[in-house]
């Protein structure tokens, strides 16, 4: 029996793995701290991954022998530079002593773009050296290196995920991509500070299914999880207003970046599409159509 | 008043922090888990630091402004890849933050030569980014890189002392110096498999003393401890012929050194010894004397 623990399982992404593990025959314990997912057909599960005592008897309980773990501290804006940081790393080493105690046999843990160093303009898995500017980025690539030599030594499989950039349900109002679609859909101007940045988006149901199609193989070590095809927000801004039909409201400027934010962030994603066989569910107009709707959905519900 | 709370107090090198301590006017909290160190005028403190909840108790009740972490997994030949690394990380996260939590002023992690990547053959702090090849290397590095993070945000004053080699008092008895001291003591002989070696040794109340001499300072950052005179194991063992005064006993082989293990490691001792002015007290000779005459004490005390 293929018996998974999801950390953060109400999260951003988490929420989205939930029906792709079933839908693969695992048997999905859910974990959460605040507020539960909902979905059908798994066992929830609330967790404080902070309490090392509650994490132990979980464990103990549970045994799982697969673990995907993906909850961290992520408030928007803030989690580049927090101290919590520092208390995820000592949770997640905690988590997956735990997770070796009971025998666990494959994990996930989900690492970011941010653990590249953004200064090398390099975004591929074979070059691991680097040092990451961000203490976000720091600390989900110090835990990595420490991880795969703890699953190793302990026969576990561990597959690490560097997820770039999402859009999607719930996306915070701020980010470039939600900001975009709502102010489209009132019909308000709709800033783009740079439009010449290349970056590379995935609708978060194909972010979800793209993580859980690396964990439910055998590859171990990191893997680029994104679509492969990065373009400009220019490229961006204007597929969006052609999905949503306005017209003349993107004000896209040329701004130059920050000297610490690249102009081209195109991830290397031979493992995930060549040597694991991913592709995405939709193109990025689909996505983005996906996210146009749901933010319609929300703006008609509640109208801002 | 500067109230120090030393981790690791019985250890080697820790049971010799205290005296140094104590003159420079500290008021010492010596912590310790099974065997408490024997000295006077300071406070003993039983506590376990694998222990989260212990630990959080202590460090309310003593409240310390100053912490020097010493206490880590050690044990001879097996410490390089022992899985107890990981906790080790988890355990010094756990420590700094609730030492920022009492609001912490000044504290020295101890780092270790392990930190730097040996196939380079650079051992300067200004070498930062390298990835060292051992677990306990990668843990060690790993730990100092966030530790200087979270430090800083939490105005936290962080110097970190990267260890060289010791020879003293319960040094493991297969380690080269006192392996070579007790064969020759003994009169029998003394190998020493690759003579061409050239290795820092300090006698561990040396290292004490210049890991004091850091921690009392301002200095943040990267710090080798070492007597910055690297010499050959050829010299360093006959060095031990003429101070025990035995002949031929020696051993020296050429024996070409695992390609993981640099023939020359010359750390730079610029910041220790000009920038804080630091010398040792003892010469490599004067060292060596110190540990014959302790090695002899032993021999006579329990003869092997």
């Amino acid at each position: 029996m293929k018996k998974v623990l999801v950390t953060g399982s109400n999260g951003f992404i988490g929420k989205h793995v939930l029906d792709p593990l079933k839908s693969r025959g695992y048997e999905v314990y859910a974990l959460y701290n605040n507020t539960s997912p909902v979905s059908e057909g798994l066992q929830l599960v609330k967790c404080d991954l902070m309490d090392s005592v509650n994490v132990s008897e979980m464990m103990q309980q549970i045994r799982p022998n697969y673990l995907l773990h993906l909850a961290w501290y992520t408030s928007h804006g803030k989690f580049w530079d927090a101290p919590e940081n520092f208390q995820w790393v000592k949770a997640s080493i905690q988590l997956l002593e735990e997770f070796a105690k009971v025998g666990g046999k494959r994990v996930l843990m989900a690492g970011s773009c941010a653990e590249y160093d953004w200064s090398k303009n390099v975004f591929s898995e074979n070059d691991l050296s680097s040092m990451p500017q961000s203490f976000y980025g720091k600390s989900k690539n110090c835990l990595r290196i420490l991880s795969e030599v703890f699953a190793e030594m302990n026969s576990i499989s561990l597959a690490w995920g560097r997820v770039f950039f999402i859009h999607g349900p719930y996306e915070p109002p701020k980010k470039i991509v939600a900001s975009v679609i709502t102010n489209l859909l009132k019909g308000v101007p709709a800033p783009i500070q740079n439009g010449n940045l290349i970056r590379d988006y995935l609708h978060v149901t194909d972010m979800a299914r793209a993580l859980v199609h690396l964990f439910d193989s055998e590859l171990k070590g990191v893997v680029n999880i994104a679509s492969g095809e990065a373009v400009s927000l220019k490229i961006l801004g204007e597929t969006l207003e052609d999905l949503i039909g306005t017209n003349s409201l993107l004000q896209i400027g040329s701004a130059p970046p920050d000297p610490a934010t690249p102009v081209i962030m195109a991830p290397d994603t031979y493992k995930l599409k060549e040597v694991l066989g991913w592709k995405p569910l939709y193109s990025l107009e689909e996505g983005l159509l996906q996210s146009v709707n749901w933010w319609q959905e929300q703006l008609n519900e509640s109208p801002i």
